[in-house]
């Protein structure tokens, strides 16, 4: 890290989906110089404890507490970490730290702060089962509280006419559990009960679980808190294999002369 | 890579945006078990030559003649790894090597093949400038002759409709350089011109370029073939600070109370 106004640094790391084969080695690198992690439970679980290493593991939806804590210890001069699972960047932490960074005090403008990439959840899953976004799509986050059920309805339903694939973070929380099942039935709505569904869960783990169905076989049981979904364009194909099938988006938004 | 019925494997890997710390170390390890390494001439250019492996570095637009090498090799029972930058699901050589496949011979079926997941232009991007992918997103390939005009237009309209965050890949082509100002124009039309934009060239390499300007002020010369245009959604901010601006997408699709 480059030397900021303090000698302490901020970086905001993605994890990856869980594997550590699948940790940048940025990511490994900004650890082993850490003073200080901070984070969601399960992920600071996943950080080796080590001397003069401090952990400070707290509970979900505590994300803009957490982003002011790491503010304020970097401002101290500690070398923190806040990790998150995936990406940092897509509905994670780092969007929290700059909400955090904006409306605090002036001098935390001088912290050196970095964001550090990782493989988000869609494109693990994405690998897994295929290529279902090869061709254009989008990311939309099902969470509650963050956005209406009249935008993430009218988001559906530009996704579906733009003829994006769609890969959904959240599918289904417990302060909204019918939320998932009227995407659902919005989906069906505008993509037709053949379109493809992937249903991704804990992608690179020993509980990783996938599964690939017409949408007119999808239920909301099918996700949980740990799954990405991820629905086909159009143009997307199923190819049947020995060893499962495979799920994947064309290049060309045209048939192909190859 | 478990064994298939023959005893080659194909894996599909990204290699991120360029820096080497940013490679997977499930890539790495995939890399170092294989025979045969294939891929557009600078990325395969990225592979240090040993013994026992062969580089089949290929022109540009040749993605469709080396999925069917790649999958010939394998089926011979060779160990290969096809290399695309970034992520090989986005935009790049996973989605040819399974139009291969579901287009070639039943046998290649048997292939053990599989995707590894890299870290996309757009999300490095994103992590350098900010978190500007923090909330609703798309991602949109502009490149030629993978779809036409009328399509774009129509994807970048719904897009804006939708107030996602929109990421461009391949903003500018040799073979259609009038097509990155007309979807300029679109955008300034629907988004209006304050409408931050970032030019992010090259990103994690020591040719690294970032730009953010408001949309009333792109032109398409700030983008060439190795940058990535990202554009915020109508929530996007920018925050100025020493070291330069972030620019990021608040978590909430409303005004926060938090």
């Amino acid at each position: 890290m480059s030397a900021g106004t303090t000698s302490g640094w901020l970086a905001i790391a993605g994890l990856g989906p869980g594997d550590e084969a699948l940790v940048t080695p940025e990511v490994t690198a900004a650890l082993a110089g850490a003073s200080d992690v901070i984070g969601y439970i399960p992920y600071v679980a996943r950080i080796a404890p080590r001397e003069g290493l401090t952990l400070h593991p707290s509970d979900n939806r505590m994300e803009l507490e957490r982003a002011v804590h790491a503010l304020e210890l970097a401002a101290q001069g500690r070398r923190v970490v806040v990790v998150s699972s995936g990406d940092p960047g897509v509905f994670a932490m780092a969007a929290a730290v700059f909400e955090a960074l904006e409306a605090g005090p002036r001098y935390w403008r001088d912290i050196d702060i970095r964001v550090m990439p990782g493989i988000t959840a869609m494109l693990a899953a994405s690998a897994r089962a295929g290529a279902p976004l090869g061709h254009d799509f989008c990311a939309i986050n099902l969470s509650d509280n963050l956005k209406p059920w009249a935008l993430i309805e009218k988001r559906l339903r530009l996704a579906a006419e733009a003829d994006f694939a769609m890969a959904f973070y959240n599918p289904r929380s417990r302060a909204r559990p019918e939320g998932f099942a009227r995407v659902l039935d919005v989906l069906r709505e505008t993509c037709g009960p053949e379109r493809p569904v992937l249903f991704a869960r804990a992608v690179s783990t020993p509980r990783e679980d996938l599964r690939i169905v017409p949408l007119g076989e999808a239920c909301p049981e099918m996700a949980d808190m740990r799954t990405v979904v991820i629905v086909g364009s159009s143009r997307s194909r199923i190819i049947e294999r020995t060893a499962g099938p495979v799920l994947y988006t064309p290049r060309s938004a045209v048939e192909a002369a190859a």
